[in-house]
């Protein structure tokens, strides 16, 4: 058999899985090269002007508004998968809608508050959209390799049955690329999904189909997962919010991966929000309330703690990783922040990256210590063609594997780095780390190639928020070109990396501009408030007076210094 | 050079180290072939009535006598350092003393008291001994390998600089074998360590110098690890208390062991105590409230959390592993430890062990993934040779090395096996299991080949304590070889053991019983607090009235049942 024969069989799922009633004829949609659709949603028609507010809430709104009976499940539900349809056929994100039992289930939990004038749990009626490799009982879960498209899932993973019972529903599932190890979102099955921002560029990934969800608002939470900037860089691609919880915190059983039990670098599963960080926070404390070390054994019994917001804290900016410096509206959300934390009373200093390059040398080699052998194999059952960034990736594979002495050698290196690195954030008195979240803006499609603006966290397990800076590509980003003259890359890497902003940084007006706050090891709660701080001040500062900064005199470093 | 030319070289320092003030002559000595040394303080002149008092006092009562101004800490460490010189006299223990400085830090301590009338810390004064490849700086750490004679701790173990802060004293450094992978204690560096209750028999393995040390009351605490028994079996065949916490909560940073870098099955550092389990929630609780996480950022960052002993538990008796049997005095001190607990008010239950097998085939294989290659070459380097125990334990090994992909199905199988034995104590209700810490009592010197009622919580990751009954081989324990006629084993693994047995069961006369309690992942706290009612209520109606106990008419069951 064909691998296009066995990828159609996606295709048909997705298909068959697609609400009818709420597609749009093809001719009712934006042309195919209108690259911003996030206005659609309100001119097309299919959405009413309840539904558009009910998509426009946070899922702790959301839950607020249930809890008062203004709002029912049902609508709640409906509204975002409406969204989601209309999503899905501008952006590509969706492998499977699974509308009736969405409005099933929530129709027991209006039922339930009927009955008991109570919620069900935190998630009440809180639609959430599911990263397909995320299983779900007795349907197929390919996780972007053709191979694995008959695979069945015996049965809800295990974050999914926390959230199951906090009152989540779950009513699409999203893309993700072949090899789960892109940050864009391409493959074989479901082909590639786009930027609502822009659809020339990538919504990132490997949760991509959840960057797009979040920036579509097809859903107010997601779940993605992340090794090396998953969650991450799809939420900074397209103005959400992400989530990368330390290690062995959220529950992994029944999500489906290549190497299973390759554990020198856990990949993590965590939230994705289109509206706040709250929202994170409601979703971490859902899951693990439910305790799912009970059940997975590996994680850490680690009650999530209820920590009061303060602004007793030290941030330290990292301007640049040592090794690749960021496009310039990066450097230019970075100065906005820094002068508004000050403004706010923050104490922030400068962080100097340690050992980047160390770190990326260990992570990039503990992703396929089998050489990729067990990846290159699932792609050569099908014969399905090996995608560029696939090759990509499996680029930072030894080209043979390592001994079980070398495997040992890396684990001791990763564990020495991280208490390095943590014994300097003590010693300098940082608390928390804002940076990019990614050398540039959302990536053209296919070009996402630097991950070491969040892979750095993974290797060094630390909890690490993604937030938009409210700021977006200008024009006024576009005026620097003359720096060009004067700037030498310090490396054929940076180089790469500035010749796809120089090549034509118009590619890129309008993306937003993300940003990434990381605490340190196991304090995800601290970090999560901390994230709130510039978040907050940027959202009032820039997103209210949008017009006004965009005047603003905010300066833009040297591109030598 | 010599392997004996290089092996000298730990004979010397140890010689050197000895405080020769307190030698006893040889001719003052019991004979070799007297088996039983443990009357020889009160006998030998050495020790005057204080110092004899002093160490047969717990880490908690020694505490309570310095804080009330009692006890110096000067007359603390030097009664346990002749205790100590005189253990290893007749035991040879220990492959170093530490005795000035030992003196010195007892000086600046009891000077700190003297001037604030306030204790340092929790251990303050407490003499602890510390098994050899604990890591001291500036002194050589072998860790029982010739080719490590001359290598040198750069500085003190984390768990020792939390240890120090808390107060303690380490006056003397203790033996292990050759791998440190024998549930014996012979190397070619020191030699062999025996038991203080009969030496022809072992003190237990890895951590056997600690074992003796308790056995013969050398300090209050000690140190061991445990990959697979090396602290329990030590506790159990020397009459004293050891625990195994959880992997990832005491600190390991310093301790030297071949396979660094190797994860998949952690060894833990834990403490063995000589007169009670009191003293091993002292210790635990003054290494965690150092919050050793915070430099070594591979460990969970879990406080010691203060639990009240309550009884509203169920213990699951575990009366054989489905493999081995144990020996008759085992099986009867579980018969007794049922009936006490049951008179106690406690809910007593049969434990079902669950594919023990099937563990012990994981963690077998865990041991060696490089086929035990880079132990073999350690010894190799120096063409020392290999210790009949350590070809044993080596025997493990698969004989090659595992491919990458082999390793990740171990830890998969690994972790399925942790999720579904922890699942079977929840619905079945048991709180905590009561079991063999060997299928015997102490084992003659060079025959303890059975690790599985040990390492199966090891594999498991399960925190456990093990406690001295309060019971010894009994001239009843003998008569019951006419059991034997009826009996088949059910493998060649299971003769083998029981051939040990039946051979000469006299040979074990005197020899003490422990036993084990285990409780679930991550509650140390609990299964310490546990231990101390099956220990109080054995204590209570055993020690305090043994005459009465031998004569009882406790059923050991049928063998064939």
């Amino acid at each position: 058999m064909s691998w296009q024969t066995e990828a159609l069989k996606a295709k048909t799922i997705l298909q068959n899985s697609i609400p009818k009633e709420w597609l749009l004829p093809v001719n009712k949609l934006p042309p195919p090269d209108q690259k911003n659709v996030l206005d659609f949603p309100r001119t097309c028609g299919l959405l009413n002007d309840k539904e558009l507010s009910i998509t426009d809430m946070s899922a702790t709104a959301l839950v607020a508004g249930m809890g008062a009976g203004i709002l029912s499940a049902e609508e709640v539900v409906a509204a975002f998968l409406k969204r989601a349809v209309l999503g899905h056929q501008l952006l590509n994100f969706a492998t499977e809608f699974m509308a009736e039992k969405a409005i099933v289930r929530a129709r027991e939990l209006d039922a339930y508050y009927k009955r008991t004038g109570k919620l069900v749990g935190p998630l009440h009626g809180v639609p959430i959209s599911v990263k397909e490799h995320i299983g779900i009982k007795d349907l197929t879960c390919n996780a972007g390799y053709v191979a694995w498209v008959n695979d069945i899932a015996p049965e809800d993973a295990l974050i999914l049955q926390c959230l199951h019972k906090a009152g989540a529903i779950f009513h699409v599932r999203t893309n993700q690329p072949q090899s789960l190890m892109h940050l864009c979102c391409s493959n074989n099955l479901t082909g590639t999904t786009t930027n609502p921002f822009n659809r020339s560029l990538s919504p990132g990934g490997s949760s991509g189909g959840e960057g797009a969800s979040m920036g579509f608002k097809c859903a107010p939470l997601g779940i993605g997962t992340d090794i090396g900037g998953s969650i991450r860089a799809p939420a900074a691609f397209c103005n959400a919010y992400g989530f990368r919880p330390t290690m062995r915190r959220n529950p992994c059983l029944g999500i489906k991966a290549p190497e299973p039990g390759q554990e020198a670098i856990l990949g993590v599963v965590g939230p994705l929000a289109a509206q706040s960080i709250d929202d994170l926070e409601l979703f971490q404390r859902a899951v693990l309330d439910a305790e799912p070390w009970d059940i997975e054994t590996s994680l850490v019994p680690l009650p999530w703690r209820r920590v009061k917001e303060n602004r007793e804290f030290t941030v330290g900016i990292m301007w640049d990783d040592g090794l690749v410096r960021p496009h310039p509206p990066i450097t230019r959300a970075l100065e906005a922040a820094k002068s508004q934390l000050q403004a706010a009373g923050i104490k922030v200093v400068d962080w100097e990256p340690y050992k980047h390059a160390h770190g990326w040398d260990i992570i990039s080699k503990l992703y396929y210590p089998d050489s990729a052998a067990s990846q290159k194999h699932l792609i050569a059952q099908t014969s399905e063609p090996t995608l560029p960034l696939t090759s990509w990736a499996f680029s930072y594979a030894h080209p043979t594997p390592f001994s079980i002495a070398e495997t040992w050698a890396l684990n001791i290196a990763r564990d020495k780095y991280r208490d390095e690195y943590h014994a300097l954030m003590k010693t300098q008195g940082v608390d928390f780390i804002l940076c990019p979240a990614y050398v540039g803006v959302a990536a053209a499609l296919g070009e996402a190639q630097y991950w070491n603006y969040t892979a750095i966290w993974n290797i060094l397990d630390l909890p690490a928020v993604v937030f938009p800076s409210g700021m977006k590509v200008e024009d006024e980003d576009l005026s620097h070109v003359e720096e060009r003259s004067g700037w030498k890359a310090r490396s054929e890497v940076e180089a790469r990396e500035w010749r796809k902003w120089w090549v034509d940084p118009g590619r890129f007006l309008g993306a937003p501009v993300g940003l990434q706050v990381v605490g340190r090891h196991f304090k995800d709660e601290e970090t999560i408030a901390a994230a709130k701080t510039p978040e907050a001040e940027m959202a009032n500062k820039l997103l209210t007076s949008e017009m006004e900064l965009a005047s603003s005199n905010v300066r833009i470093p040297e591109m030598d210094q």
